[in-house]
C-alpha cells in the first residue's frame, strides 16, 4: 500500500527562486511532482533536473489545472497574479498551496475565500512558512498551554538588506508589481502572521509608520530574479512607490485558550539594513515566562524566567519535541534549515487533504492569507492617518 | 605635583544601591570622597567602610553644602528630590553630579537648566551613564565620522524583569515618588539619551503606546530598597498609576555633522520581561554599514555591511580604541562593566571641571536632562492621545 | 536534453535513521532513486513512501547489485558490513557511496582501497558529509589561498550526549559491531577528516588518550534503532569495551600549496557530554588570520585578525559564495542544515560520475576512508602504550 | 567603628599594568592604600593620581617594608623578583598578595611554601584571579554539592594574540624574565588553576606538547611596557626559547567531596590566536550535567543537561547568588567585569585577615603557587620526553 503522501500528486506554477525549494521539499516527502508550468525554456529545464513528466510552457497554468494527474496546485508566480490563479484552480477542482501575498487588495483576496469557504471545496493553503519552523509550533503550543502564563506583550522585527542600494531592484519595489506595501508586505506579514499563529489571535488594531528612504532609485530595463545581481550601468531611475521600511504597533484580539488577550505587539520591519539578510526575532513575554526566537538560531528557544535560571529548548530534545512531533525530522544538534520548514509546511497541508481534513489545518488558510492583505491595508491607512485603524 | 582628578573632593547624598557605585568609581578615579549625607546610620556606615571623613546624617544635605571640602555633589537620593537639592547645590557653587531623572516635571527642571546656564555656574551633570560605555562613544563616533553614511533608521529595547510579579514592588512604582512615567523614564529614557547621543540629534517628535498590566499590585508597608526582597504576607494592594511597558517610535531631529537627520526610531521598554535582568539593545543602521549593541554583550559592537562581511569590533583592540582614547582602561579582553561605565563618566566630569570646562562636554547636562524629562512627558501626552506629539 | 544527475541511478541499502537522509538528499538533486534493500518490511515501507520502484528484501543486496537499473550504490548499513558490500559493489561495477567507518579494520579496508584504485573502477566516496558543509568548504579555500597565513594549529571538539546514561545503548557501544572506537571512531573522524580536509593535508602522528567511564553498561535484548529510546527494565548488563569519550592530539603533513605544513590540532571527543546533542566545533589558527567555526551555527565562521576587526562570514554573501559555488543553493538568512550537506556531498559525487570524472574529487575517496580507519588504529595504540605514534 | 577592611593597609610593589588595577580594586573595597614602591618617577605619578601617602622610589621595596602603615603587601612587579620579596615581607612580618607566578623555580617557591607555614606567619596569596570570576566560584559550588553528578572530564582553551607576529615582544618571551614556560606559564596556569579550584581537586599527571612557531622573534632594545606598542624600526633578531602554543592533558587526582576524583582535562593554550585577546573557555562535563563557561561571556553559565533544556545561569539571579553570597555586588544585568574580580579576591584576602583567618581561604595560597610552579616544570619535562609525568 502507499504511502498516502505518495499517491497525492503536485503541481507546480512558477520556477524563479521559490519554485525548486517547493520541488525539492515535496520530492522530500515522497509527495509525485507530476507537471511544471512557467516561461516554456525554464519549465521544461525544471522538468528536466527533476524528472518532472508533464510540462506546461508559455505560462499556460489552465492547461495544467485540466490535467487529471495534478492533485494539488503551487503557486510559485508572482503576486498580482496569486488570486486568478486561486480561483482558475479551485474551479478546477484543485487542492491549493500558493505563496504569500495570498493577492493584491482585501477585495479580491474575499473572493478566495469565498471560493475556498464552499461547500466540497478543495483545501486551500496559504504558504506562510514560518509556521513550520518547529520553534514556532513550540512557542504556539507553550502559550496554548499556558507555560508562559498570561502574555503581556510581543516584540521583535524582521530586517533585511538586500533593498539597501539605490540601485537594488526586484519588481517587488513596484506596488504594481507586489503591492502597495512592500517591507511589510513582503517580510513584515511573515512577523505579524507567526506572531498570530503562536498567540492564537488575530491582530485587530494597528498603528503604523513608514518610510521610504529612497525616494527614487534606479532599475534595470529587463526584468530579473529574485537575489540576481544586476549592472549598474543599464539602470534608469524611477519614483519609489513603496516602504523601504516602517514600525507596526499591533494589538492582538482574542484566543480561544484564554492565555494571550489583547496582547500588544512591536514589530519593526526593515529591507534596508545593512549586513541583516534574514534577521527575524520575535520574544513573546508573559506572567510566567518569556520565549525568545531568532531565525538566525532558527533551531533553538531561550526561555526566560524570573526566579529561575533561563532556560534554552533545541529543537530535537526533551521539552521541546512533544509538542511537534511529526513537524521535525531529524533529532537534536542535526540542524534544519530553510528546506525542511517547506517540507513541514507541505507535509501539514498534505496530511490534511490525505486524511481528508481530519488534521488540524495547522497552515494559513484563505482567510488567515485574506486576512494578512487587509492588515497591510490598515497598516497603509494608519501611515498616512497616523492613528490607530481597526481592522 | 597631584594628578588633577585627585585636587577635586566629592560629597555624595544618598546610600542606597546607586551610592556606593559613585564612591568606588570615584575611588578608582583618585577623587577624593570627603562627604556623605544619607540617614545617619547608613552615612556613618558608608563613612566607615571607605574613610570618608565628614559625615552628614539626618539628610542634612545643606549642611554638607556648607562644607568647605566639597567641590563636586553627587545627588543619588530620590528622584523627587533632585531639582531642590541641585538648585541648592549650584546655589552653593557646588559642580552636580545628579542621578537621573533631573527631576519630576519640565516646569522643574527648567529652573535647573536656567540655574546651571548662569555666567561663572558650576558644572553640571546628568547622570545618564550609558553614554560613557566604550561602545556606545564609539558608536556615536561612528556615526559623526559617516562610517555608518546616513542614518535610515534606529531600533532596539531596553527589557527588565524586576516588576514583573504583582507582588514586586518599589518606589518607582508610584507616580508620585518616581513620576508619571515609570518603565520609559526609568529605563526608556537610558535607551532614548543613549541613542541621542550616539546620533548626535535630538528627539523632537514622538509616538508612545503604554500600558499598565498589573493595574493592582501589592506592596509592603514600609519603604524597601531597590533590588531588595519583600515577604509577601506583610503586602497590601495598591493602585498603579505608572506603566509597565511600551512602545515608543521618535523622529529624531537634525545632527551638526549631517549624517542623522530626520531618523526614525522604535524603541520597545518593559519592566516585566520575564528572564530578562537588564536586556538593552540598539541597533543603528545606514546608508553604509549598520552596528548592532546589546548591553549583555557590551564590549563588543557588530557592524553589518551588505557587500562585506560583518565584523565585531571588540574595545580595547584597532578599530574601537582610537575613538574612545581616555574612556577605556584595559585591554582587549579585559571586560569592563558597570562600574568601569561610572568611573568613565565621572572622568569625563571631573576632566571638565579641573581643565576649566575646555574638553567637550560628552556628559548629559542640565539641558539634556531637561530635554529627557519634557519627552516624557510627550510620551504621556501621546499615549492618551494616541496621535504623534512634538517636544 | 535530462539533466545529468537525472539520468543517474541510485540504489540504497539500509534504511535506519541516515538512510532516508540519503533518499531525501537524493531526490532534491533530481537523481531517480530506483532501488531499496533492507529488512523486507522496512524496505517496502521506504519504497511506498518515495515510490522506488525495485525493493530488495532479507537485506539481499546482491540482489540489488544485479539490477540494470541501478548505477550508484548507498551502503547505509552497520558498519561491519561495509567492506563486503563495497567490495561487491566495484566488482558490479556499480559506483559507491558508502557510509564511514569505510571498515572495521585496516586491513579489509586495504581491500577495497585497491579494488577503488583499479583501471576503469567505478568512483568510490566515503561519506564524511561535514566536508560540503560550505563553512567547511570556504575554511579549505581560504587555508588554500593563504588568507589566514602559515596555518600554526587547529583546535576543536567533538560532543554528544547520546550514550552519557549507563542505559544507553546503541550497536555502536559494541566494539564487535561498530569497531574498537566508538567515540573517536564515531564523531571525532568526522572531526579529523574535516580538518585534513581543511588543511589539505594528512594526519601523520598522534597522541591519544581515552577512557571509558561507564566500565559496566546495561542493555536491550533485542536490536534497537539509532537515537530511538529503550525501556530500562528490560536491560542487562555487559562490560564495555569501547571508549566514552577521549583527547587526541595530531600533527599534520604537508600540504601541496605550502600554508599549512606540521600543524598541530588537539581535539577532544567525548558522547557523555551532558546537554550537547552534536557540538562540533573547529578552530584554524594562522599567522594573518583565524577561522572558526561551530555546527551549532554551521551557516557563519568567524575569521579573527590581530590588528583589524574580526569578521563573521556569512554563507550566501561575499567572501563566502564564490569559493564554494556550487555547494550552496539559498541566499544569506536562508539556513542550509544537516539535509542539505548531504545533498551537496552526493552532488559533488554524482558530478564527478556524470562528467566523467573530470570534477575535483571533494568527497572522500577510498584512500581517505582507509586513512581514517589507519588513523583510528593509531589512536588505540598510542592510548595503550601512552606515546605518540605514527601513521 | 570602622569597617574591619578599612583598618588595613595595602602597600604595593610596581606601578606598571596590573599594579593600577590591584589599588582601584583595593580602594573600592575601603582598604586604605598607604604606600607604592617602583621607579622614582612612576610611584611618584602613581601617589599622586591616588593620594597615595608614602612613596618608595628606586624600586626599594625593604624601605616600604619597614613602614609602620603598611600591613599587606601587594608584589606586582616581574616575575623573576617574586620569590624573594615575597620571602622577604613574610620576613618582614607583612601579609602578601603575590601576582603569579609565585616564582620562576620550584626550588625557590619551596621556600615560600615553608616561609608561609611558620607558625604565626602572616597571610600569604598568589593572584590566580580567575578564581573570583563569580561564575568560576559558582561551578566551584556546583561541583561540590553533587550538582553536576560525577565529573567525567573537563575541556577548553585560554587564547590570545598578543604575541602572533615575530615582531611582538614583552619580557615574557625570555626565558630568563618571565620562566622557561609562556604561554601556558602565563595564561595556561590561569586555565589549570581555575580547573584545579572548581574541581577541588588537584593535577597529579600530565602530559603536554608545546611549540615555538616563531624560532627566531624580533624585539626593542629597552624596555617595554605589558600590551605597549612597539616601533619595528627600532628591533634586533633574538633567539626565542619559550612556547608559542601548547597542548596540555592532565589528570586530576582526588576531590573531598567525592564528586571529581581522577578527571581528564585538556586544555589547548596559545599566545598566537589571531582575533582573540583573551579567548579562555572551561567545559566541565558530569554525569548528571555539564557547565560551560567563557571569559568573553563571564556573567554567565551554561548548564547542559541530557533529558531537559539547558539552562543560562546568570550571576545576580536565582540559581546563583547564594553560593557565591559576598563575592559579587551588582544585580544580574549589571556586568561585573576584570576589575571586579580583582576586588572580589582582594575582599577574600582581606577578610581572611580581618578575621584572624576565620574564613575558608578561598584564594590561592602559597602552596597552590608553588604547585603550579612545579606542574609547569612537569610540563616542560613532558613535552621534552614525550610521556605523561606525575607531579
Amino acid at each position: 500500500m502507499k504511502h498516502p503522501l505518495h499517491t497525492l500528486r503536485a503541481g507546480l506554477i512558477g520556477t524563479g527562486f521559490i519554485g525548486p525549494v517547493h520541488i525539492e521539499a515535496l520530492k522530500r516527502l515522497g509527495v509525485q511532482v507530476t507537471a511544471v508550468c512557467g516561461s516554456t525554456a525554464s519549465a521544461r529545464a525544471c522538468a528536466d533536473k527533476w524528472g518532472i513528466p508533464e510540462v506546461y510552457g508559455d505560462y499556460d497554468y489552465k492547461a495544467m489545472y485540466a490535467s487529471p494527474n495534478v492533485d494539488v496546485v503551487h503557486i510559485t508566480s508572482p503576486n498580482k497574479a496569486h488570486v486568478e490563479q486561486s480561483l482558475d484552480a479551485l474551479a478546477a477542482g484543485k487542492h491549493v498551496v500558493c505563496e504569500k501575498p495570498l493577492g493584491m487588495t482585501s477585495k479580491e483576496t474575499a473572493k478566495v475565500v469565498a471560493s475556498a469557504a464552499k461547500k466540497g471545496a478543495p483545501v486551500f493553503s496559504v504558504n506562510y512558512v514560518c509556521r513550520f519552523i518547529p520553534a514556532i509550533l513550540q512557542m504556539r503550543a507553550m502559550v496554548a498551554r499556558g507555560d508562559l502564563g498570561r502574555i503581556i506583550h510581543v516584540q521583535g522585527h524582521f530586517f533585511q538588506d538586500w533593498l539597501l542600494k539605490e540601485t537594488d531592484y526586484n519588481w517587488r519595489v513596484l506596488a504594481s508589481e507586489g503591492g502597495k506595501l512592500r517591507a511589510i508586505g513582503d517580510i513584515g506579514t511573515h512577523w505579524i502572521d507567526a506572531v498570530s499563529f503562536i498567540l492564537g489571535a488575530k491582530a485587530d488594531r494597528i498603528f503604523a509608520h513608514m518610510e521610504t528612504f529612497h525616494k527614487t532609485r534606479r532599475r534595470p530595463k529587463g526584468e530579473v530574479q529574485t537575489f540576481a545581481k544586476i549592472d549598474p550601468k543599464t539602470m534608469v531611475p524611477y519614483k519609489v512607490d513603496t516602504e523601504d521600511f516602517g514600525s507596526v504597533l499591533l494589538r492582538f484580539g482574542k484566543a480561544g485558550h484564554g492565555f494571550a488577550d489583547g496582547v500588544h505587539a512591536n514589530a519593526s520591519v526593515s529591507q534596508v539594513s545593512a549586513g541583516w539578510k534574514c534577521s527575524m526575532a520575535i520574544g513573546v513575554y508573559g506572567t510566567e515566562a518569556s520565549a525568545r526566537w531568532t531565525l538566525d538560531d532558527a533551531n533553538t528557544i531561550v526561555v526566560g524566567r524570573r526566579d529561575e535560571p533561563n532556560q534554552i529548548l533545541q529543537r530535537g530534545t526533551p521539552g521541546f519535541s512533544e509538542d511537534i512531533a511529526g513537524f521535525t525530522d531529524y533529532p537534536g544538534g542535526h540542524a534544519e534549515g530553510f528546506n525542511d520548514a517547506h517540507k513541514m509546511q507541505y507535509r501539514a497541508v498534505y496530511q490534511h487533504i490525505a486524511s481528508g481534513r481530519k488534521t488540524e489545518p495547522l497552515f494559513a488558510t484563505a482567510a488567515d492569507g485574506h486576512h494578512e492583505v487587509r492588515l497591510c491595508e490598515a497598516v497603509l491607512e494608519s501611515s498616512r492617518k497616523k492613528t490607530w485603524v481597526s481592522i
